[in-house]
């Protein structure tokens, strides 16, 4: 039985900081006391920072982020409304299911998995159809390692002149990938707080534009039985942001996350949005050039979608991926993300986001090489760390040159 | 300013016990490891016991307890249903509006709060009106310390042939307070994870009979623009039984506070349920006489439905209830709950239920008593904390007999 | 068997704060990196200000107090040099041990316990005999709750023309009562990590004076087999001293309780120490009304002696203090103070120093009533609290005016 | 500026396990409680089973290794007993240093570092000098990853008719390697919390012989100006048997990481010592063959002597092994030893102990890789992390046949 601590590279739940855990770790409080806003306002206020959010406003639910897609969705939308989404990994394919199943006429339009959003295709609908009422994309595919271009598909829709709503998948991007939301256009930015911001997973985040908040006023009320308003309660906008304004929560939050999403914005805004962008690039330019000094291919085709948060790696075409994954468990103590869906058994992923540092990518590497080893892949054990090493090496460099 | 450790008297979320603070206090893991449903297969099967549910099956969403409420409407209701709700606190109101907003049908009736539910009137609507497809019974009003009888409810829906569901808000009853979901004929009983489970918010609970699971069955699936389901998506049964099967969840669930919850349902059913049951009674009863020696009434009305979990307080006239809870929280670092809507400046309220034991209590009463005095109540100081005294020796001088 | 949190007032170990718990929570790290002074120097320089010491230095051991003791002894004193003591409880009995153990001779003072240390015996001895190389003050005996006039000591001392050093046993007294090293001429005051600094136990601190420097000088170096040099080598003035000018330590210090060291400075020097020595008058002038309320006497005889740290209550000739302090354990889950040695089964003890407030004082009287009433005291059960609470009451009745 | 968590590659201090972590992060309670003796008892005996000690006793001190050497000395040794020690790295070094300084009659064998105890030579002196009353061995020299052969001792002790007796510092051994103090006649093992216990520093272990304990009888007591006994207080082996016998402490001790102490006794024995000791020799070979295939020598210059615990690595003569530390630290946040004393800028090491294992023997490996590389060593980049991986790799693979 193996000892010793374990290594997590999954793609989320990320590795907690140790400040994070502390600051998590407190004593129950009162949420009603009346200090309880001081806590809640710089939260509201740095988390539009990390969403580039300077007009609209955020929520914090008490959900994954599955409950934010719902948020989003049930908020702004209503029964029957015409969508257009794509599906290219296993998270856009359970978007467009949630959709769906909430009543929403979805287009969807089908993608090879390792590519990304569709942008011609969607401007081809746009520009057909006027009556699409919101636009969404995966930023970041986590079962494929693609970051799609959120930007491009913004253009594309004020080129067709659409007033759909622009909603994005930012679970896995946000607080680690650049993302821009005033700039981009982005109407409902969703992400939660087990990527990314470094926290156990309970927190679902929603950053809402003003033209959002306008759409939710529209649809927002109490339903009859004909209606077709999705009348969301828990998930309420109208109800959470006149509790938020007040600096409490309508229903008991979270408050230990609370202090752990302080403490999770504090490092993030310390360390500066660019800088933690510009690492999670070296990291994960380094995991890339260890998996091609391997000889393995990554899932994402096209390098400039390749993800910075996690990189989906194809194995060999007679290893079996649930091997290496299982191998690295059991004998390595060490968790990656298996293939998922149509992927199973062809993938593993490793996850380069949060917590993250030079030493644990070699570490992630070395992993991988052994238990790809001993899953029968014919690869050359230290090949991954050392042409990550090279990399990380000629950083410092030049940094100091 | 106060220094020194606070003081939390409020009625959920409740003090944590160390063990589970501990317990919560893990490494992230990978919540699709191989091994995860260990931990999953006996938080489940240990939670069935607490709600005393033999035969039907649990749920525990990432969300508040609030959230439950709408996972249990929401997945066995549709919209326009014809439902019996009765309103004498703060919380069966909100249950109420929620119910409304989520488009039920819903025949009302309102009680003066510190009462319990109306039985008899319960008894001649569904006599009345065999349509109601649902009744909804708050167990514990929260706001107002009133237990009520719900196996009377049972009796009355039984006695009237009702085929309806029995709806359950044991959010701040359940794992304290006895609760019987088989012999009460409980449909769906709702819970959290911040009240007796003694845990940080963040889990919401329901227990759910077959019969619950049925009528589950046949209003689960997509729906079109006119279709009266609530399809839920975050809260579907239908997903979440699929994937608990398998000991996993269909999103990312809180992993930490799992552990916790397997730590505090350790410590339940070390306890015996029997025995926490006992304490919560014990140690309410002494709260109780010191408030009558206080000279101070509760606002719940009828001993019978006193609650074990929280006293509901009317403070003298000529006092501010707000004021007893600024000084105790200013002044003595110690929480209260102060009177919601209708109870504010009237009432305060001190929580007695979860990690709670005898000191605890004569320190709530002595806060209690000197944050009255500083609030310019002519109470008698000392009095209480004597009477509660009084009551706890009794009990241990009987008790070693 | 009782449930809920356990409850503290034995006058040390004290409650750890959350805000130290957490900071002593940090993973292991290397106590020779090049940053580590960077911890060290702030806490060294903020420990001199806690002793009041401006031109001397502090040393911090891992040991307990009564390492301490020893360290101060063997790094200044020789074997056979004559020294002063008083014996009036249990500590200051100890400490006579030691010194003895240690080789020295000692003139040992015996005087009733619950009195201080006999400044006019002190003044005669000073007098009569100028080979007095040291003198002995346990500042607040833990055993008997009698805090004693260090001052005074210094006086007589400096009135009887004596060279000798001033060696002050501050264990229960530093941090929590006035102390001052610079004022009063302390040459080596003795505290541990685990009272009025609110640490774990584990620490030893020593805070020496210039010319306790200077006759370390003087005796330390190796010995051969007939020296009267005592050369502590673990202890080591100098070799501890060589190691801190670098900001490091010779041996592996506990790094993690350095860590909560620095937050309980700065809890200590954020409060102010004028404000934490005037909270702990408060606190103990409360605690001592409900003592003389339940008509119990303390064990100190002088009130100006009276401890602000712990209270030592006698307890009725028919009634067993080891009675009392089990039933307080087993029932209701509460730690007091023993008699110690003579006082065994004639007093118990209620330490209030540390983390501490109102509330804490109130719940502890409370316990202490229910305990004592039920080892058969004839007490009027919250007669105490309500003592306590009138003299808190009024302490804002006065500060708001 | 480096973000993500640190990397501790350090002979100790160690990682400190999460269940550890957990243990030791309780409430304060009372060490005199009637309950404490359960908690104490259960750790004395396991604590004896890990030093391999059926017949003598243990001894717990707060206080580092340092003081636990001390604490062997002081209380079986009187001054100017002569003593046969070697030199053979900075602790032995040290060892001796504290010896003189003790007043101790030091014969003191100067050994090339890189080398074990001179058996030889020990065998030699013994048998031309009866008069050596205690004979000493480091047995995992730290600064150099040399691991002696104490057995060897013992035998030339006994060839020789010695009646001295054996001191042994494991400090860095014990509970990592195979240590066997009955089988090999150890009197007094020295050890302490943070290393292979994988504690915070804080905690000294002495492990003691029925004949160390008779010697300690002999030479106890008080002394006068011209004895030649040592007088130990803080550490008398007297005092804490006595208080020990009964379940506590004579003086405060550090609860904390007693809670703690029995959780990693719980994680070393159901492990398994053996497997404990298999695992430390498993991952050293693996990281000696990585050091090995980048072309470096070990400190250690006999194979059979080799550390599993730490590796002491020469760096090219053109490099400083002091930069390699220093970049390691402050690009990569990954701490290595040092080289001490005249090994300085000479080797730096890699601590394998404790809560380790391969990926983090990986990690290690790369960093020190990378750290090499930047700091001028021409190197091969993933060359040790290859070799350490097929060694592991076959590890498993001789397993599973």
């Amino acid at each position: 039985m193996p000892s010793g601590p374990t290594h997590l590279f999954i793609p989320g739940p990320t590795n907690v900081p140790e400040v994070v855990r502390r600051a998590v770790n407190v004593p129950m409080q009162d949420h009603r006391a009346p200090d309880f806003p001081e806590l809640t306002g710089s939260i509201f206020e740095d988390l539009k920072t990390v969403f580039a959010n300077s007009t609209g406003r955020v929520f914090v639910f008490a959900a994954s982020g599955t409950g934010a897609w719902e948020a989003a969705i049930t908020n702004t939308l209503r029964r029957g409304d015409r969508v257009l989404m794509a599906r290219y990994g296993q998270f856009s394919h359970l978007w467009v299911e949630m959709a769906t199943r909430l009543g929403l006429d979805v287009v969807c339009l089908d993608v090879p998995w390792g590519e990304g959003v569709p942008v011609d295709q969607y401007a081809e609908h746009l520009a057909a159809d006027p009556g699409i009422r919101a636009v969404f994309v995966t930023h970041n595919e986590t079962s494929t390692g693609v970051t799609s271009d959120v930007a491009a598909v913004r253009r594309a829709m004020d080129a067709a002149g659409s007033e759909a709503l622009l909603f994005v998948d930012g679970v896995s991007s946000i607080a680690s990938i650049d993302f821009e939301q005033d700039a981009w256009g982005v109407d409902l930015a969703v992400s939660g707080s087990q990527k990314g911001f470094m926290l156990p997973p309970g927190l679902a985040f929603l950053s809402v534009s003003l033209k959002a908040l306008e759409a939710n006023a529209a649809v927002d009320g109490t339903v009859d039985g004909t209606d077709r308003a999705m009348s969301p309660s828990y998930f309420s906008f109208a109800s959470m942001a006149t509790a938020n304004d007040t600096g409490y929560f309508p229903q008991t939050p979270p408050t230990q996350l609370l202090h752990g999403l302080r403490a999770s914005l504090d490092l993030l805004l310390d360390e500066g949005l660019p800088q933690v962008y510009a690492r999670h690039y070296r990291l994960a330019e380094g995991v890339r050039r260890g998996v091609a000094a391997l000889g393995l291919d990554l899932c994402a085709t096209d390098p400039a979608q390749y993800s910075d948060t996690v990189s989906a790696i194809r194995v060999p075409h007679d290893v079996d991926s649930g091997d290496v994954v299982r191998i690295a468990y059991h004998r390595y103590r060490t968790s990656f993300g298996a293939g998922l869906s149509k992927l199973a058994g062809q993938v593993f992923r490793i996850g380069h986001l949060g917590d993250c540092n030079e030493v644990m990518c070699l570490a992630a590497l070395a992993a991988a090489e052994i238990s790809l080893n001993d899953a029968g892949a014919k690869i050359e054990l230290g090949a991954g760390v050392a042409a990550a090493q090279a990399h990380y090496s000629q950083h410092y460099l030049e940094e100091t040159r």
